[in-house]
């Protein structure tokens, strides 16, 4: 995820003239970017909670996890789109479509450890009702909507997703950091 | 091999308009992708497998093992040249050209796994035929042919392949988690 | 950062012309890839120390981590900028900017480790007064201002907060190593 | 190093046409490529065996190891630039200056390795007398003084340099696998 991370900043691309009219017309790529950042660091810190607290990896949860990656492989394709148009409804659209896959994926993720590790009741009750898990892909879809309405809507509504997950899950990093 | 995927998902450009026929000018580099992707996928996990069950690292093993890195890096190469021209045969038979590469490299490293494990029951059980890695080579010669009458057969190949793949070995998964 | 080391040296664009005038082009940007390689050298070996002391890691110091992340994520954008105009004001000035960022992040990152490890004497004396972190930001900012009289005299203020930093903490590498 | 493999993979610009001609315009490339894969795998490969033999890091070794890295992330640059212009004397020249970089840096992280481990005799022995990290800057300086009469004299140069590497030091070898 450093490497996606790293990707998307080399994705800036620098001003076209050494000016303040050429740094400001690279904000809206800035802002995605910031949004984008958010996104990947929130699933790399939960992603890393999650494994810590997980004892048996099964080749469910393997395809699972690869499966999130594809998704996250393809934000830096959706930032640069954004980045480059934030002012149209496809390129909303398409990130929304893109952090949907990652929220599904990573829904999925989670049900993998979960069955491949049914027997263990500490990360059972850990992860919970897992509820943002399912909030977010729901605000998702509604962001893809909303974008042929207003793209600002849709970004509006894929910060409201980061804000949400913003705050790790307590109760697993309570115990994640017990079993360490 | 993370790197890799990252790589090729930076190489997906965005499309020049911000409209359903810009997204649709992107769809062939999306399918290459998305097979591309799969390809590496499969080889990380199997990889992954086999070094996990593996007890002792010769140098003839990362001899082998930076050999398969090489042709597992020209895969975003073929991707990107494919992507940009998905009907032409000489590119489709260019990608079964380093996929067999990939695949030969992974059949001589784990012939090289083998000979450093010779004593070792478990592993030379768990690795066992190696049907797939012996079929995966025929298969890719195959699909070089089969560019040049129809580059669509060739892909038809390389995808049959990646499905083959798709369930890892059991033997060998059963023996990692043994292990582990 | 690894890797971004590695994206800014892919950022080192050919010349244009195979001669040495070619080559001439490419010096200040070469200059100010040293710079940034020095800069993210410091960051990763006292990083690297700062870790491998440290006992604990809370959710605050995973966070404090992905902040610095951020602004070093950055520097390749501000490098490149730099590069291609590096007698204007408002690259160099940007660049102090991101310096300053990242600067403030490994600020508030030692913080977040003396307070998840606030009952360990060893850490607390290690890092000690940690005078440097406090005095690079000041420098940068002088940095910024000092790139609107001219570039040249910013790019001496980040010169000499490298060289400030490249004898890392003698304290804090002399626990590290007993704590190996 | 993964990492500046697959960066200078993904430098493999495709044909630009999809047929044998724009093929074989990319053949010295590919050649090159397949050069800097070379060099960059030895020191991959020596290194890990270097490092593993290793019981006590110094901050010396620590910092001539960056050094090493800073040369070595030169080298997509270099294979860029002569990959584009192999028939002229001063990319051939650059590449052989890079390359001499990094032997220096690798010739000064073996001397701090041994500096730090000065009385662990195993390592002093296996290390040895090192006759290749002597010779390979020799030979390094030999090609870039020989591209300015042929760029095909330094590419022999430096391909015999990589020939000379390709079997590791075996003494190493046998004593980092003892250590494992």
């Amino acid at each position: 995820m450093a490497v996606i991370i790293t990707i998307m900043a080399f994705e800036l691309k620098t001003p076209a003239t050494a000016n303040w009219h050429g740094l400001q017309g690279r904000i809206p790529l800035l802002l995605v970017y910031i949004l984008s950042f958010t996104v990947i660091g929130i699933y790399w810190n939960n992603h890393h909670h999650l494994l810590r607290a997980t004892h048996r990896i099964s080749a469910g949860v393997m395809w699972t996890n690869l499966h999130l990656l594809f998704w996250l492989s393809l934000i830096p394709f959706a930032t640069k789109w954004v980045g480059a148009n934030h002012a149209r409804a496809l390129p909303a659209a398409t990130y929304g479509v893109v952090a949907l896959g990652a929220a599904l994926a990573y829904f999925a993720l989670v049900r993998a450890i979960l069955r491949a590790n049914v027997d263990d009741d500490a990360i059972v009750a850990a992860i919970g009702r897992d509820v943002k898990g399912m909030a977010s892909p729901v605000i998702y879809v509604a962001g893809c909507g909303l974008a042929f309405a207003s793209p600002y809507l849709a970004y509006a509504c894929y910060t409201a997703v980061s804000f949400m997950w913003l705050v790790p899950n307590r109760r697993l990093a309570t115990s994640a950091s017990q079993v360490r």
